[in-house]
């Protein structure tokens, strides 16, 4: 960062934004740097899982847009809107704010899924021949990389933390509910849900 | 089913099978009953969400077929074979503790998430911009009936119970390890489940 020209636009894609742009602050050369977190990917990692095309019409969330340098905030959309990204400003804060509940959180609950279901299936073959598309769309991102998840969870950790005390309340809650038979409840949890159907369409 | 004929054929095609060979076991057309659970459909209901050749390559899990007449299980494994359905002969019991697992502790899982996220987020736009395709899939679930889901709950409703104890006390030793800053853990914990990987091939 330190060598970089006046010219050389810096930016990253990490799923984390809070900590290098706070790391960064008081860089000489922060207005050269734009950080940035496009919403693209899939459970594979590595060259082998390169897709073309990836970034079209998916949503790249720019942090604190206002601290780098104008002609090179021009630079950077002209690169974005050839990938065909929605460009989505936010501060640093807000970003993880976000982030947590949307993806991470996601994450960790179809990692303790599929530990949880091959904890108690013995037989693999079990698993594969029940295993409904319900099943595998849930568990999916159990397949993702440690490599890059571990680094993510702990930058955001308190966050996260937080995101999963929620998530098990929530869960404990439901478990309650079978436990007093209360059905009208369970029910009615279920139906409230259904609204993620209008919400992701 | 009291009135069906000698060569008449009955099968359900239920989540849950213990309550029905059950309810059925002393009856005197239990030979013409057939107890069966095709590991099919979308998280989406009613005419409308029909699909053609659902049952395509699809599992069909058959429990206690010796009780049904040979006539008449012959006759069902034509009408599947046509289908082009991959048969799977399980007791009830075994039926229920694969199931729970694979099938009804996902669906809840995704309803909870699906909550938690829902309550985080004041903003629906937030959740649709943000959601990668990570989120939307390990939520897809929640788009699940309820009207489906509540009695499918309350038939196993102790062994939904158990698995979701499980589940939840997964999530929670996932949360000490980051309050622990035991990273090394987090990291194994997430290799560990990467198996599901050779699992759902």
């Amino acid at each position: 960062m330190n060598n970089v020209g006046e010219q050389t636009l810096v930016f990253d894609v990490g799923s984390t934004k809070n900590p290098i742009c706070e790391a960064i602050e008081n860089h000489p050369k922060r207005r050269n740097f734009m950080a940035c977190h496009p919403i693209a990917g899939t459970e594979f990692s590595g060259p082998k899982s390169a897709i073309k095309g990836l970034y079209d019409g998916k949503t790249n969330i720019i942090c604190e847009v206002e601290k780098t340098t104008f002609k090179l905030q021009k630079k950077a959309m002209d690169l974005f809107k050839k990938l065909g990204m929605r460009i989505r400003y936010m501060d640093s804060k807000s970003h993880y704010k976000h982030i947590t509940y949307v993806s991470h959180l996601s994450h960790i609950s179809s990692f303790m899924l599929g530990k949880t279901v091959i904890e108690k299936e013995k037989d693999e073959q079990d698993i594969f021949d029940m295993a409904g598309s319900g099943f595998e769309s849930t568990v999916r991102l159990a397949k993702s990389s440690p490599a890059m998840w571990t680094p993510i969870f702990k930058q955001n950790r308190k966050h996260v933390i937080k995101s999963l005390e929620e998530y098990i309340q929530n869960l404990t809650n439901f478990k309650d509910l079978l436990e007093n038979d209360n059905f009208e409840e369970v029910y009615n949890e279920m139906e409230n849900t259904n609204r993620i159907k209008e919400i992701l369409k």
